[in-house]
């Protein structure tokens, strides 16, 4: 099977100079969740038509797909399905057709779909022209009404709420705007349909009926899910579509083995992988490309964007781990912030408001509070005291520093990189350290401490 | 129309001592929200009976109204509408009559309650004596049944619900507390319903069974939304109505073109003014008079409040900032602190642990990391490094810094105020700075920096 | 009554080494309400039935109870009973059997039971052989439900879903998983019962069916709320049971006095206790047997955990303070981390990213910007500039730092412990301070500052 994608439109509604397809849900564009359902559910032959937006969405999506342009922005969506018509005209076969904006249908309806079309032709001998995704809705208002020859399953026509007659609008069943026609019934269709009078479009519901007429049969398939089939036109219904697929995808993680508290605060993108064990708490953000080994506990607010952690690793509350490791074992925050390009070694240990910035730090390092440590690396075991810092950049350059195994750096010291602090090297709290320290050595920048006696109380009292 | 809220109750199951019209929903009393619904609502003539906490509640809603009190706390409804009657005893027409503790009544329904009363009037010639909002609730339980004539909408009589018989108990249209009234009527029934045996209070729901007996027609008036009139009798009911607010009001700005995530999460109070394409991420807060330009990003968790942002600035996660303005383009946070009466310049970037109290940062100042800036004005294209603090404080006194353009503070250094560094002035990593330094000028103040040889390993074993 | 909780089960959907009756709700073990339910229900003589993970099961709950060995874990729930058959067969009247995985199951609930039982002998004059919790679901999907004499309240029988016919899979009704059975009925009922033929398992609902044939009487007794019974057999359930029992609590507190803020955020542990007026912002969490005096007020994302706060405090956004104490009138935050052991007296301030560790703080002291506090005691009145550090760590062990009442600690400046500064004492900012300061000195160590005109124009462009 083949399939064409419809993301031609602006979405006027969302009041945005975006397309609507490329607004995201958890990171990802909405194109992309349609794409990735029809994928999944066994089609790989893809035609996009684009229209609003035409070069922003293939670059957000990227080779891989045919893209077709829609000239028309007012044409509708049967005129969009001809637009791809050079990609689906000479196959034999049907061709799913599915809007760009429908991001929860799943993969497991696309499959049983086609699956549908293949057991009512081995079954009951008929080869049918298409097959329209419904949902049954307790509120239809807004979405087209499937009408069906009463007592059967087959389809009459689809009709747009405001031309429905009061009794249509009584019906429940709704048209999900997901379709799978029979290519060569679909082309004579096409080119038999009438634009409509009012909007000038040509209406791919009017596929339907005129196949009707003609004596083919299109029937309708139930989402297993009413929810699958809603469409997004404003930022409001993109909110709940993201919450929905929010609440799956923490709900198919929790059933391999990761305890969620507070699911309903916890934000968590589709690339990112988790393993048994592991155990997020409140309001925490997972994203990108993360993946978090067994055991590691995530605590209240933490982000966590494209980076791995080991096994058993702690985040503690509202610290923010960004394109870096952390090796098994390590303890990061609260408040820490691990920047880009960052490791931290096995059983390390981040504290309070410390930042790592492009730094490798080698196993149980120590950095516990208050410190900035930027273009370094750290031998194992070294420990930074509280207030230090790497001076990384003159005013004009970044420079990188050097502090060996072992080392012992005083708290509110200061290294100008470039740097080199040795092995088992002292540096003495306070002391700014501008040139490299030799292994073994102590090193300290301080002068003497004068005391005045009865000079401090006379300053404070005035 | 004039109007009279009922705002003397204390609320007793609030276990407070500040009445329970004062507890707040998204910053704002709850009376503020019925204030406001009758305002919007086009009745600008309002009196507020008061009673417990009288001066408190005359002090949180301001000028602009008449206050009457009700002397008897136990009075009942209509004698806190009596205590009224020197405000709308001579006014021709109709008076709402609308409970102080019912913040989600809309505008909407209090000026279709006006236009149900005009178009009886016009079109069926009838002139009511009042009007009842009602709604009907799945679980009617704890409110006062509407028990109409058969067949009719005239209502006959007001039932609480434990004087009800088990035949009204099981009537779900129930009484919104929002009357409408009309004034000879209203007169002539306040003065002739009894007190209940049972309370000794006055029962404005007695005014309409008054009413009806002598003939003349109250109708009952269907909110919109059933959740409308539900009153605040617990900080439980508190929480439940302010969840419903702030939803209704993210729902507003998502349709004017703002992306939510998780928008259960955020906190957003009545005074926001949000610009296209906002995006806010979740645990967002959002209060007092913040105004986000277009374009700007706020992410997980940021705290905004009585603060101006420019278009296209972007907040990293767990920032606060706090009574003050953001030029464009400027990046703020993560965990940046910027507190009242500050001013971050155009494309100026304030990173992770930065604090900036009641000063004045030019344009693409840089302060990204772990720095205190108080009583100070910066110059555009300053860099202040990793741990500069300005000491504004000698334990006596609060004074100020000034930075000249394009200075460059090095990491850990101290800027001892009163103090001015000069324009393209470089102060040399920590050193700590107690005179003014000139224009182009480098500053060092440092010691010599010595070396013992073996010393360091020595400290570390023992 | 005695009672005897199932807890032998491995929860193998938990994918977990953990027993899943020691996976946490709220930071206690799902057993732990059970056995609390139990308790409060007035049950105290309680044996419980241990399987897999035996040894952690008893140490979690600790002593207090009788564990019984249920040898095989394949045994069934009759079989899990009969191991503890020494427990209660001697016992003249009822035992209450309850799944150890039900943790939502009331106090309430247990103690109308058992009301039930003998209000039935009372007032009927019936033995009742057993009385079965049960619930009616609108989706009884999976449960095990219950059959019952046309017309009457007497089980026929509970059947499983998998051996229920059509007709029976009808009822919704189910069984909820808690028994109280007559012991000698019980007993004869146990060794008469036999394995299921498919998986060899004992089932306790065959002992219901059992007594039935006998002509015992069986009745069930419905849950006041249907979640009730709800069983915890993954950690999606474990998250959704956590989210009743949360809502319950933070109900409970609302009830008594206190206000929260989106409380679907707010994590609350069941030993924390609030007192009257207490307000708690979104996403807030407050953890073990932590004590909040009146009026305290906890702002956005706060984490407090085992710590007591005195009247009037205000904790700022995002600070986290761990087994500690804060005086009345205190501010914390934002970004504050008050760590183990701590003491803030009354009127302190701690401010933005101020680490506070094993200290004790004095009346009215001040640290407001970027300082760690380690292992000290601070006077009353004392003032701790931005960016001071005491260096409670020299490598090999920690030491003590002691600051007078009323000393100014200049900003910047570290003092190198074990030391000593006195009352009135005034560090000089910027200054390492390794020597003890008498009273009311001054100490400044400080080098001469020098400037050399026009190099830092000529630093800054190359």
């Amino acid at each position: 099977m083949k399939a064409v994608i419809l993301a031609a439109g602006l979405g006027s509604r969302f009041k945005s100079d975006k397309p609507k397809v490329l607004h995201e849900i958890l990171g990802k564009p909405v194109l992309w969740y349609v794409v990735n359902a029809v994928e999944r559910g066994g089609i790989e032959d893809i035609a996009i038509v684009v229209g609003y937006g035409a070069e922003e969405v293939k670059k957000a999506l990227g080779d891989g797909f045919k893209y077709f342009l829609q000239e028309n922005p007012k044409g509708g969506t049967a005129n969009a399905v001809l637009s791809s018509m050079d990609f689906w005209r000479n196959h034999e076969g049907y061709i799913l057709i599915i809007n760009g904006d429908t991001p929860l249908v799943t993969s497991d309806t696309i499959k049983n779909m086609q699956r549908f079309l293949m057991l009512v032709e081995e079954y009951e001998k008929v080869k049918l022209a298409g097959v329209v995704l419904s949902s049954v809705l307790s509120d239809p208002t807004g979405y087209g009404r499937i009408v069906k020859e009463e007592g059967t399953d087959k389809i009459l026509k689809i009709v747009e709420e405001k031309d429905a007659s009061p009794q249509e609008r009584n019906i429940r069943e709704v048209n999900g705007g997901v379709y799978m026609f029979y290519v060569p019934y679909l082309l004579e269709a096409l080119f038999k349909i009438k634009p409509s009078e009012v909007t000038g479009e040509l209406y791919l519901t009017d596929v339907v009926s005129y196949m009707v007429s003609r004596g083919y049969e299109v029937r309708s398939f139930m989402a297993s899910d009413p929810t699958e089939i809603l469409g997004i036109n404003t930022r409001w219904e993109l909110s709940f579509a993201e919450n929905i697929l929010r609440l799956k995808l923490i709900k198919f993680w929790a059933e391999k083995g990761v305890t969620f508290h507070i699911p309903e605060t916890v934000w968590i993108e589709p690339d990112v992988t988790l393993s048994r064990n592991v155990e997020i708490f409140p309001g925490v953000t997972l994203r990108g490309k993360t993946k978090l080994s067994k055991d590691v506990v995530v605590k209240t607010g933490a982000v966590i964007e494209d980076s791995e952690l080991g096994e058993g690793v702690v985040v503690e509350p509202y610290s923010f781990i960004r394109k870096s490791k952390v090796g098994a074992g390590a303890i990061v925050g609260p408040y820490a912030h691990v920047r880009e390009n960052s490791v931290i070694g096995e059983k390390g240990e981040i504290g309070n408001f410390v930042e790592v910035k492009k730094s490798r730090l080698g196993s149980r390092v120590k950095a516990k509070h208050l410190a900035y440590i930027g273009d370094a690396t750290v031998g194992d075991n070294a420990n930074i005291g509280a207030g230090v810092v790497t001076a990384n950049y003159d005013g004009r350059r970044k420079h990188k520093t050097e502090i060996g195994e072992n080392a012992f750096i005083g708290s509110n010291s200061l290294l100008v990189a470039p740097i080199k602090i040795g092995n088992y090297a002292y540096i003495a709290g306070g002391s700014v350290i501008t040139k490299d320290v030799p292994d073994e050595a102590l090193a300290v920048e301080r002068g003497e401490q004068r005391v005045l006696k009865g000079k401090g109380k006379k300053l404070l009292s005035s």
